[in-house]
């Protein structure tokens, strides 16, 4: 049987394994022992695999955590796109609004220890998420019909009033941003959370 | 007469007039040819001054840039703080909101050039701005009694909304923020001033 494009198919799903088996362990490896404690070794010893494997996968050891993040990403996105109510499609669009900002202040501060590992050495800390979270913002403003005269525009502050808090947590380095969310005596992702559906609920009049 | 402590005031007093005389040939050489064709040598001969003092004033020439923001950031405080209102004291509360977002905003993209000169090769975009905007913006939210639950985290999150969106652009390179405020169609300030008004106005329920 002559099957001129079978070869690299296969490669492909084998490769697309190989990375999910890596992404799996390593996030065994952050639950049971931090993110600081996995390493591009430590990694390919407890995936059985070469290290040169892991190199290739990922490049640098932040190509690790940068890989995981997309990964979770991408599932965050799916549960907006196509997940249930009220952060998925059918929900009144304001409380589209208000569950888009409560699942993302959590999503984002989550995942800051990961979030902090995928910045490569004097690299500039990476900004994905505005990238989906300006037009979500954008055609849920629009679709609420809440008489604003330029809901892009609203959309694009809108978008760092949301991303932008987590951003200079992560920006600080671990001890201090510790020890600024133990000053706010409490949950800072509650907070935050709160105070965007406040935001929300006054710009819709409720 | 023993004046034990004379001479050090005296020459910071000199110090400050060299320092205030380069400040002033930077502006001067911005206004006739632009921020890239500032350099320390260039700014040094105009000056009338030795290049060593120029390096010892500034270290770099990024250095130059920082120093213009810091005495133009002054400046804007000192109009907030004691000028006249709606910025300074004396106007109403959300009043006072509006003016500030809407000043600093042409503030903040009036000065980009500037503001990106001022980043180091491969330093972090520097962020002094919140410092001063979040404890003033928190300030006016609790004048205002507006009924908010939490006033501070909001300020928190208005102060992302305001200083984000200039950052977004400082963040691009020049042609790329440049195309985009074209895009726009019109000017941005204009678009993130009038927002900014909005987003106050259905926060104070106006």
């Amino acid at each position: 049987m002559d099957v001129p494009f079978g070869k690299p198919p296969v490669e492909r799903a084998d490769a697309a394994r190989n990375r999910e088996a890596l992404l799996c362990t390593a996030r065994a490896m952050i639950a049971e022992l931090g993110t600081e404690k996995v390493t591009m070794d430590g990694l390919a010893e407890r995936a059985g695999l070469g290290k040169g494997t892991v190199f290739r996968r990922f490049g640098t050891r932040a190509g690790i955590f940068r890989a995981l993040l997309d990964a979770e990403e991408q599932r965050f996105q799916a549960a907006v796109l196509s997940g249930a109510p009220p952060l998925g499609p059918g929900a009144d669009p304001v409380d589209r609004l208000i569950a888009y900002g409560r699942e993302r202040t959590h999503f984002l501060l989550a995942r800051q220890d990961i979030a902090r590992a995928a910045v490569e050495r004097k690299g500039p800390v990476p900004a994905g998420g505005p990238v989906f979270t300006q037009p979500h913002i954008g055609m849920l403003l629009k679709q609420a019909r809440l008489g604003l005269p330029d809901p892009e525009t609203l959309a694009f502050q809108l978008t760092s009033a949301l991303e932008g808090p987590p951003l200079v947590f992560l920006s600080m380095d671990r001890s201090t941003a510790e020890q600024r969310a133990e000053r706010c005596q409490g949950d800072l992702g509650a907070l935050l959370a709160d105070s965007w559906q406040t935001l929300i609920e006054r710009l819709a009049g409720r």
